[in-house]
């Protein structure tokens, strides 16, 4: 067995079975293996953010990971950024990337850079020397990938190990449960939930799924605390069915009014909350300074049973009062803005439909209108890194192949990865993706207006307006091969969701908001 | 003086007037600063390696940096490929990127990286710490940028230094001259260039420029000896009027039989050449191992004073008869391949046009038929870091306004940025971008063919095959604004060219190879 398959093989029996894939020529023996090593579904992506983000989409939906394969430093590169996403989701993640062979790194031919230092930006880090160890190698990158709460791991394989002989698989542990939280916190949590109303939980990361969000809803019930959601949780289950979550604000300015009368918090899951930014006259500490914070469970920590814990400490009550009914908004008509948008979402989501929201300004009415719609997961933004959205909608939907997905994209974010368009086309993945086509960058034309800068400039204007020309969206996706179509009122978008939701393969909708 | 404002006009007055922009909320100050201080103008990019691509095609061909404007990490870390390329490149280039405001950085909000670690990968890179000192920063950055031979030079300006004000610009010393080597090494040249025949000049960077070239061509045309320029420069000088010179192969098989007879190499602005990966059964240096190579002078050097010193220890010659006479290829008609496509471009080629060529396995003829097509700058892809053609042409038709650029462009590698095609509609760019759609990474399928590796699998056919859908070029031009046109035989195309040259603003021919 030749090191290629005994890193394909290691990861197949570790539970990997699929490679989002854009390989060059250091990475040609794993081609090979992929196909002589049965077990691992490859997947091409036309650039490596494809990849990367399509990683993250399966991590988050099927809860193991999915496995990358990247060409050297500059392929790495391109995929950084959705894997910085991926590591602030803490989605279990493997990059393999191939590297020269060993003896020709020290030549320093045009492709060489230093690879480790890139990937040692997004988590953990291995270069295998030794072809007998590259079984072990992907066994270890696999537990650091897996090691809760989740994280991106990548092993950097050079060309000739993987073509060497004398290499064996390696047996890969099962992942640690999450550990417990002291009994002390929940004990203290407890005591800071008896205060009812002026008390709340914050919850994000784990605490964000089926689960967690039925054993706070059962506290709030028995207590009265209010509950909030971090602004951009990896994955959310929500619609009929599961709780209503007040979601917590963007903007400093957003968050104060939320939380009148709170002074003390309990965080599950997630950290004491930060600004996305460093705005002036604001704190880094979203939660304002009174408030009292009070960690339950942090993410790499054991957040059902730390809840189910506290929940238990209070009466059962005999139904949750605040579980959401089926009852989505009206069907819109009319003018087509991003209210009318997310209502026709809402009215019209396919049962247990994956919700990947990378809308940015667009999706502010996306949340609440899909409250009672039906039941689904909502996957965000959680690292920032714009250019998530279509991958990782792709990813998504190889993870989840009887769900439908929909992509809700802002139309400069998705124009930084739409080559994830293609892969749909190529896999004919079930996805449904409604381009919310401001025609700007519109948060930095707030962000303008709110530092008190001109945006009126050929800079300003020039550098945060799409237009000039306007992309053209169902061009672009039937370059891609994906079928498009544009609606510019709310009855023909919610003819072409329908019709979309209703035919297998991918679909794109430019829903025109400028 | 706000840090901004000192940092654009320090900037400016040191001669940068172009800025391939991508900013995020940390950079508004740098926008509004575009808008205040005059004499920059901001060129808005899709996506970040379409920024730094134009910046490395700008700086090849005005020789002077442009300035790149990125968001925090992972805007850096999209444009880390070409920014690769342009240090393959030896290009002047100046990133400035935000980073969060000084006191936000501790609290580890969603965007926080290591920046510095990821500039480091590239080239200098220092982080601004006292707005006072923003300006000496930039003329830092610009002295590093322009020191021979030229490199990527990055400074990250947390976002309250930008806002702040007590800033003032700083002057920038001029570049230094590149040094002249030392004097023994124009004697030890001389000495293996008077063996004649058995000896050759290889030329690369800065050597294959006019001047150099003459240089170049009047010693061989003196001693006798072979000239070669390294397989991927930069920027050279061809066509009509310009010597005539082998280029250096890409395998190293290719390369034997090239060098039958040569026992001695003279290096001039390239080190000895080595391979662009580590075959087996090859080595790292592409010369065989009996040949002997002498630098006369290294990239950072003077190779124009150097070869001249050289030249003028030989008779010079009435006339230097290896100079390229205008003589392109007939016309080509019937089916369209690598060869009649590379005949169509060089017969209709406009005079002084500039040739970006990232045409991958599609442009092997076109070196050879472009010898004696029309006067032309001819870029190349340095760094092996794919999705650099189009944002190239790009910057280098923002570079030369009164020339035409003509991309010449592999689909695979056009893929990664294509949003590139959307500036050049923006902007009008008299850009010609010809797509070799081969419909496959046919390199790939061709390294494993020479692996020996079976090619018929899953796996190898579909990570090496862009089929399944194709991909629609010309959709996606009309999608970025750019009107284009498929071509499936010489005769389409050539029309299509005469067509895309005789009308201002960019175009797009897809020129069906499969």
């Amino acid at each position: 067995m030749n090191g290629a398959e005994a890193i394909l093989t290691t990861a197949r029996d570790a539970g990997i079975d699929v490679c989002f894939a854009n390989p060059g020529t250091t990475e040609m023996a794993l081609v090979a293996a992929l196909d002589s090593i049965r077990g691992i579904r490859p997947v091409l992506g036309l650039f490596e953010g494809v990849c990367t983000g399509a990683a993250d989409g399966f991590g988050r939906m099927a809860g193991r990971p999915a496995m990358t394969l990247l060409h050297l430093g500059p392929g790495l590169a391109n995929g950084l950024a959705n894997l910085h996403n991926a590591r602030r989701a803490h989605t279990p993640l493997v990059n393999v990337v191939g590297d020269h062979t060993t003896w020709h790194l020290a030549c320093d031919s045009p492709l060489t850079s230093d690879i480790a230092a890139l990937a040692a930006a997004v988590g953990w880090v291995h270069t295998s020397t030794d072809v007998k160890a590259v079984g072990t190698d992907v066994a270890r990158a696999f537990s650091a990938a897996t090691a809760p709460p989740g994280n991106v791991a990548t092993l950097i394989v050079p060309a000739d190990l993987q073509g060497l002989p004398g290499a064996g698989p390696a047996p890969t542990p099962s992942p640690p449960a999450a550990p417990a939280p002291e009994s002390s916190r929940v004990a203290a949590a407890v005591g800071v939930l008896r205060r009812g109303k002026s008390s709340a939980l914050y919850l994000g990361g784990p605490a964000c799924r089926r689960d967690a969000l039925q054993h706070a809803a059962r506290i709030a019930d028995a207590t009265g605390c209010r509950v909030f959601v971090e602004t951009f949780p990896a994955r959310m289950e929500r619609g009929a069915g599961t709780p209503r979550i007040e979601r917590f604000g963007y903007f400093p300015e957003q968050t104060t009014g939320l939380l009148d009368g709170i002074d003390h918090v309990v965080l599950v899951g997630a950290p004491d909350p930060v600004a996305m930014f460093g705005w002036a006259g604001a704190a880094s500490r979203m939660l304002p300074e009174q408030v009292q914070a009070v960690a339950l469970a942090g993410v790499g920590e054991n957040v059902d049973g730390a809840l189910a814990a506290v929940a238990d400490a209070f009466p059962k009550p005999a139904r949750i009062a605040r579980i959401a009914a089926f009852d989505p908004p009206p069907m819109p008509s009319g003018a087509l803005d991003a209210y009318t948008l997310a209502a026709a979402i809402a009215a019209t989501l396919p049962e247990h439909a994956v919700v990947v929201d990378e809308g940015a300004t667009s999706s502010v009415p996306l949340y609440p209108a899909l409250e009672s719609a039906a039941p689904h997961s909502w996957l965000t933004l959680t690292g920032g890194a714009i250019g998530q959205g279509l991958p990782c909608a792709t990813g998504a939907a190889i993870a989840c192949p009887d769900r439908r997905v929909v992509s809700f994209q802002a139309d400069g974010s998705g124009l930084y990865t739409l080559q994830a368009l293609w892969t749909q086309a190529r896999e004919s993945l079930d996805v449904t993706t409604v381009v919310c086509a401001n025609r700007a960058y519109r948060i930095l034309q707030i962000e303008l207006h709110r530092a008190g800068l001109p945006d009126t400039g050929r800079a300003a204007r020039g550098l945060t307006d799409l237009g000039r020309p306007n992309v053209d969206w169902v061009h672009l996706a039937a370059g891609m091969g994906v079928p498009g179509v544009r609606a510019e009122d709310t009855e023909t978008l919610v003819r072409a969701l329908e019709h979309a939701y209703a035919e297998p393969g991918p679909h794109l909708i430019e829903a025109v908001l400028a």
